[in-house]
């Protein structure tokens, strides 16, 4: 028979069991955060592990000089779990956190997240699980840099695009001017212009005005 | 007072606690391992969690075409976080393992690994923390390459190894050939030769035949 909690409620964090979810729903403050919020940089410590319901938020790796590079991107419900390790741990972030598109998010207070840590052995599971897809993400991140060109690069980034946006509306549209893309990259403007356009050519997406619309990246 | 165990034997993983050290010994094998060994490679799946109680290993990324680039070096008695995780979530390995220096190593069953996790929290904080320095390492390499020049990037290569290297005889001669320095940082040898030539003329270091005599790295 199904519980009250389950039959009334929809879920949030689908990531999570359903005692998950309604453990880190009943500890948690609700938030929503507007696109370009910065969430987290690098020195700032974390009192609170922070739940995505909707939205997205990326991770940033920034340089002694300031600039940044895109490391993964977080995308409807889940967490990061970098922040998670270190919240509980107490250190320092090492990431900037940036809201992309308008999120919804639960704050969880970290000693909280600890206890249940310490309560409940699925929560260590879930924590290594999603450490270990992440840590992976910012390898594969790194294997673009390390190993390929500006052009696989940026047809890396587009595939990744487009599987973070299965089911979305426009979801082969990204809205973002060169600059910024640019900037994900940490690539120059001119260097990313030149090769979307080698790529127009080849008929793999249209450039439009601030957007660049994928037509072969499915 | 002291156990029998803590006057008689001298500690050998002396980054766990001693009852957490105890433990891995008596469920553990232990192995002497020859200078090239590849002890992992990815697709590997891992029944064994691996720590290096003496000598060096080198975690590599490997790109489809077989390249290599350096992530991170073990070295001294330690364990690798990665694979940790990897083994306890029964996944392949993304990584590749190969040994720089004679390795010495306990190899614990993971059953017997994950069985330690669940009775006792020292071992999911123990995990965490490997997790958290190692991830941080190789977000810093990755800047390495985004955000850097190759003589930044080489710089930082010998000041980690003289930071992995204190206390030991002739540490800091890096016996390795041009060649493989550039592998280790997927870069050409002859961009490798180029550079080092201008900092052995700025006097930061000498090149020696297939070794670099490290002057101004401490």
């Amino acid at each position: 028979m199904k519980t009250n909690m389950e039959t009334r409620k929809p879920r949030v964090l689908n990531f999570l069991s359903p005692e998950m979810e309604q453990q880190v729903v009943s500890f948690s403050e609700h938030m929503s955060v507007d696109k370009g919020v910065v969430l987290l940089e690098p020195g700032d410590r974390m009192d609170q592990v922070l739940f995505l319901v909707k939205g997205k938020v990326a991770l940033y790796r920034t340089s002694a000089t300031g600039r940044r590079h895109l490391m993964y991107t977080l995308n409807g419900a889940c967490g990061c779990g970098l922040s998670m390790i270190s919240a509980m741990l107490n250190r320092e972030s090492v990431i900037t956190a940036v809201v992309e598109e308008p999120a919804e998010l639960f704050s969880l207070p970290v000693s909280q997240f600890s206890k249940f840590m310490q309560s409940n052995p699925d929560w260590t599971t879930f924590v290594l699980n999603i450490v270990e897809k992440q840590w992976i993400e910012s390898l594969e991140m790194f294997d673009q840099v390390a190993f390929n060109s500006l052009e696989v690069r940026l047809t890396s980034y587009f595939q990744n695009y487009i599987a973070h946006n299965v089911g979305l509306e426009n979801a082969s549209t990204v809205n973002k001017p060169h600059s910024q893309i640019a900037n994900d990259l940490n690539a120059s403007r001119e260097a990313v212009s030149r090769v979307l356009k080698k790529m127009e050519q080849k008929g793999q997406l249209q450039l439009r005005h601030g957007a660049v619309e994928l037509l072969m990246f499915h």
